[in-house]
């Protein structure tokens, strides 16, 4: 060998641990750019996944932690938003953000607005504890919604397998209503007097069960309600007699206008019994609490949240 | 040296170079850690930039998203707070986290305290349906302020274009209050009693509209109030008749004691009229919510978002 | 080329392909860049570090910032949650995190449930200004607790030189309960009528001052509580007379039924006293705001969050 390729090779040698050097330097203040923005994106990179929590990327590049179901009927649903029964006493108070925060008033016609608008709360570990709503809820366009009903408290890891019943739609429905449920309730208003019962009531979409039936729901609403509802669906945005707005009905699609007891979240303001309908599960305990008498809903809905999943 | 031994050689270097590329590459979709402090940080490092989110860090090295105005006035203008009436007919109720939400009381006179303090809340993205606060406000240091006043509900791409008003100050005023308002409310407290009205007002800085002019101020602010100021300011911490603080009156410098129909924040108690002036907006109903009679300010104004800045 | 000249090559060709395997597999973690999980991992990596805001991780990935005690008895402490009274003089109202936000209510008698929840809230930036919980507080494993008592308002940079006592258990005492207080008080909820004062009380342990001493005890609590505790502990889940649950007791051990006066947090309904007792610092103004007379706390104890700090 002689002394040229000696230098020649030396000097690849000082090139290469040059960089190498630049390398782990540039390594010690590194982070990925960004994440998927939603679980569908995401299972698509993997091809399969285990369900859990993961990391999303909203558009803006902020981040945030959510559960991506990976499995049900092929997986990819996005965790959005939970509601959440914080007191089932306290009408319009504290807590009670899918409705209002300023006890019932007729001047405050779309309660806290959450069904419409981007402000964003809990996180997804306490999502069966506390009120949820991250920035997928608006920003993901999806097509299908699925929905959990999860008893209060659990762990994430037990959500799936003791919810009391799950199911999602699978029409595409969404995408006649701008691809998500902000945009949706944009065009169908979750306010006192912005229509009335049975006429002016939002879309509803057929859905298939994950977990539990339709037959199940008489054990879960109250027994004065079967009259109330067609079973097999979801709706959206429904009034009730006194023109209150109810936003979301899970497995059911009223057809009367009682739809206080079977409906969740809603305005600002709900005219009968002096305000006892105001609050994010509504009329659930009209006729007492966790009773399953009468209008009242039985003890374990009322003491689970609501999943809202989109894909 | 054989020819054996050298084409080891090249192969070894060819394979080094190859995963050198490949790490190259890879640290090519990485980005540090660290973010730049504030907007003007930012466009000083890329000379020129679009109005926008950007995500900055706070010195502990948490990081928020935030909106830039990269183009007024030579840009680099960080967003840091926004004030939101989410309910005017809420006096101190939930929401009023810019006054106080411990409804109207004597015991509470600095209310909830968001002037001068490091709680934050709130996100960018519902900036104008939501009160809003980052690190920013207390941690960035400042010459001047530049405010926004946007339409509730308008997403981030629509702020500026179809904001009411937007000025700026270009003093250097916040070199003598510790450099943000969060060290101005420190020397100037926005507390029942700390002093009287017009002896013990807060500073005033001379303000250079962006949008709008001073002569549009009669069309937003109530038709009796304008005696009560002088137009081409902005103005910090103002007493009102009864000694109830304001924090901070917008396009104008008071003259006046009526400070409540023209200021907006404050602390927590407003002795007139039963507490009808506490609250976000404070006064801004005195005469009917957004009738623009005596007292009471226009819809457009009750209805918008009072967005600051730091530069 | 000789033998050596060969040998020192093969040794650099070692060398680099050791640095870009290192370098490879720091790559293949670059994902999510994952954080230490508590302040004792963190020390435990340096060896050394000071006192100060760091980011951890959750199991799930996400990051929060806190605060670790690097120090105080060989250091390795983290900042799980601070206890702020916004408003003694509001009864359960917004900003009690700690007891209930539903007002006085016999009907939620666990209150907000924050302490056996994974509901978080407020930065560690505002801890002395408002409520603080962080994923550590249900996430991490934990043997002892540290405890800090520091004046509202204060800086991070003064809280340690500031606070008014500071103390840290050292027996391990958490290995029986779970290894946080999110398990210690699943096993002892902090429930209205879930037993009754001096037979159902929570578990105690005794304490090692860091900072003042069991004999400025008196200058704390009111006069007329001497006789309800034994000095040198810090307690769980005490009841008092009515049965209302209080959380935790700091510095002592109820040997009395007037909890309420010496125990902080609590459930969501407090017989005595029309409510009276019903917030985040219970009974501490029984007998006047901050007066230190009869069963009333100091001003200075009164207006001083807790902190509360595994290891």
């Amino acid at each position: 060998m002689e002394m040229t390729q000696w230098t020649v090779l030396v000097n690849f040698f000082v090139l290469s641990l040059e960089i190498l050097q630049s390398t782990s330097n540039k390594l010690d203040n590194c982070k990925p750019v960004s994440y998927p923005k939603s679980c569908k994106e995401l299972l698509h990179l993997y091809g399969c996944l285990p369900d859990g929590l993961y990391i999303l990327s909203s558009s803006s590049g902020a981040t945030y932690l959510t559960f991506c179901d990976m499995t049900t009927n092929g997986g990819g649903w996005t965790l959005v938003a939970s509601i959440h029964e914080n007191n089932m006493y306290g009408k319009c108070t504290v807590g009670d953000r899918w409705s209002s925060q300023q006890e019932n008033n007729q001047n405050v016609p779309e309660g806290d607005g959450s069904w419409s608008n981007k402000v964003t709360f809990g996180t997804v570990e306490a999502a069966t504890s506390d009120d949820f709503k991250n920035p997928g809820y608006y920003e993901i366009t999806a097509q299908d919604m699925s929905v959990w009903h999860v008893p209060n408290e659990l762990s994430v890891d037990q959500w799936k397998e003791k919810s009391i019943f799950r199911y999602h739609t699978e029409n595409n429905f969404l995408n006649q209503y701008g691809g998500n449920l902000y945009n949706l309730y944009k065009a169908y208003p979750v306010r006192y007097k912005a229509g009335a019962c049975k006429t002016n009531n939002g879309p509803s979409s057929p859905i298939v069960y994950d977990h539990g039936n339709a037959g199940s729901l008489p054990k879960f609403y109250g027994p004065s309600t079967t009259i109330e509802y067609e079973p097999g669906y979801i709706s959206f945005r429904a009034f009730n007699n006194e023109q209150a707005a109810l936003a979301l009905c899970s497995g059911v699609k009223p057809v009367g206008c009682n739809v206080e007891h079977i409906c969740i979240g809603g305005g600002g303001f709900f005219p009968e019994g002096g305000g006892r309908q105001c609050g994010d599960f509504a009329g659930f305990d009209w006729d007492g609490y966790g009773t399953h008498n009468g209008w009242s809903a039985s003890k374990e809905i009322t003491e689970s949240v609501v999943m809202l999943f989109y894909r």
